[in-house]
């Protein structure tokens, strides 16, 4: 088992990477401080993990909430659903929370905590590679809105991450892609060595290799605990872990919740960005090739899917690193080197958008 | 005009207290970073003040959210709207969201402020005497929830707090009485010298005489302060605050938000925390009578509504200071002291709640 440390004061935790350990009761126990426990999970997931995860809180209240599974579901009223249970079960603000699950469940599952109460404990078990590698560390927490992803939420840091890499052999093929678009941004933004290796070893990760894995996870949250240590509630380089998500949260909420995968979405967002770089004279287009090319290899979505430009540039207009109502941007300078986030002139980004849309 | 801080490291901020402050747009503007405001107030308030505030806010984007005025709209579905029109506008980050009214619509602001986009700037703009000496202060935002009072919220401190006190001409008489019931609260908790200036001056705050008035709303401030600096999200001292609030939500709940105004509620809940720390031997008789005196005579309510025992026991066991499901009240030591959050022998309980509810 590996053990990392987010590093954030009073709000530190750590981050445990290792196979089997949802078998070992002690890892979450040592983190429960209440006797009221409740777990958030999903109706693909609950099934699979949720009597290994009850076993090791016999002697607590435990109360559970299956919601059905998809980014649809990711909204405030199924938030309100496990305020509902919080409540009926007369939990108290020592009570902690669990969410165990993808990046769905997560975000909402540490927005719940955040807000009931006022703040209660939680913990993340990330199921997903995508959650192992990215939604679950950094205390970002979330619900959809209608009209934008993510945009009712808080920056609340859970007790600890669980990420028992054994779950992802349960995993859907569509699910594991999603996943390494997250870990190849990484390699993009800020760790060329990590990207090199990701070139030589994609297929291996594909093929579920475990030390392969093992090292793909550890190394994304490496990175992920470097910048959210620096930089907790994106003022600056948090930014830059944002690469590919604005038009990707474009895709996500004009195509609507549930269509893309939140890791494909990304991958498209991403080929959007190295175009726009490299548009803007920042990077060759050999680079930009590169990157398109590794996505394909993970299995993901290089193209975006048909929306008119104005509806880009409208979904686009409402993204948390805009200021002041205007589009901003991560870019890349060269392979592992993003920009922070850029207003771009409109006339290459309209360029971008109708190469990209047709 | 008189100037207070609230001590609380980068999130420190001022209060303002003063006659005439809407009509200094300077005060509010030095506290607005962005170019794009929401105005949410409710249909009492804004047809007195909005248009005042929003001669303050001509060059900017402003937009405004009116709801209807009461606790029963102060709940999740009407935040939810304020996210609408936030997004339908294209609000970014750098927002500044202002909350022109009382404890309702600055507890829903603040919250909503807390969440949009994981947080955004909000001004309290405080316009009843509740939110001015109380709620406004301090960073506490929350919503209701079926099951129980301010349930769902955050620990969000405002940029700065501006109590016009020419506001409260305008107040409703039973408003007026309202606000003292909190106002009263500072006397008991933690301040004997202002309890004793209150039992001398409580007809001229019913005259609303302007210095009386400051005097009172200041001191209260200074108070609240106080406390906050010293316990900001409330693992101690901050609690006492509380005083009369394990009850007094009880009836606010029970009987249907809205039919008591919060500091009615509050007002009962107080002579049944005097009752029952009488009952526990901790207060003399007198001092307690001393309470009940004073309340009646600021014409607030002092017998609590009908509801069954089991009724009150089982709304108060869904109360923020409770451990792991059990409850747990604040008391009084004496005039002037009250105790930490404590659990209460439960036939104790039950003789103060037969006595009260008989």
């Amino acid at each position: 088992m590996k053990e990392l440390k987010v590093d954030l004061q009073d709000r530190s935790y750590p981050i445990y990477i290792g196979r089997g350990l949802l078998q070992k009761p002690q890892l979450l126990r040592q983190h429960i401080a209440s006797k009221q426990v409740l777990i958030l999970s999903n109706e693909t997931v609950a099934p699979l993990y949720l009597a290994e995860l009850e076993k090791s809180l016999t002697d607590l209240q435990f109360e559970t909430v299956i919601i059905e599974d998809g980014e649809q579901y990711k909204t405030l009223d199924y938030v309100n659903r496990v305020f509902d249970t919080l409540l009926e079960k007369k939990f108290s603000r020592n009570a902690t929370l669990i969410a165990l699950g993808g990046g769905v469940i997560g975000d909402m599952g540490g927005f719940a905590a955040a807000c009931y109460q006022r703040g209660i404990a939680y913990i993340q078990i990330p199921t997903t590679l995508l959650a192992q590698v990215d939604s679950s560390v950094g205390g970002k927490t979330a619900v959809n809105h209608a009209l934008g992803k993510n945009m009712i939420g808080a920056f609340y840091q859970p007790q600890c991450v669980i990420a028992d890499t054994q779950v992802l052999n349960t995993l859907a093929d569509r699910e594991l892609s999603a996943g390494l678009a997250e870990v190849i941004k990484y390699g993009l933004i800020r760790d060329l060595p990590f990207l090199k290796w990701l070139q030589k070893n994609l297929d291996k990760l594909l093929a579920r290799d475990p030390d392969a894995l093992a090292y793909a996870i550890e190394r994304s949250c490496v990175n992920k605990a470097e910048v959210v240590a620096e930089d907790e509630r994106e003022s600056g380089v948090r930014a830059t872990l944002n690469l590919g998500h604005t038009f990707g949260h474009a895709i996500e909420t004009g195509m609507g919740y549930g269509q893309y995968l939140h890791g494909e979405a990304v991958a498209i967002g991403t080929c959007f960005a190295a175009d726009l770089s490299w548009r803007l004279g920042m990077m060759e287009e050999l680079d930009k090739q590169k990157i398109i090319e590794l996505f394909k290899q993970a299995g993901l979505p290089v193209e975006p899917p048909e929306m008119s430009v104005a509806t880009y540039v409208d979904l686009m207009s409402v993204d948390k690193k805009n200021i002041d109502g205007k589009i901003r941007v991560i870019l890349l300078e060269s392979l592992g080197k993003a920009t922070l986030p850029q207003s771009v002139d409109s006339a290459i980004l309209q360029q971008t958008l109708t190469h990209y849309t047709g």
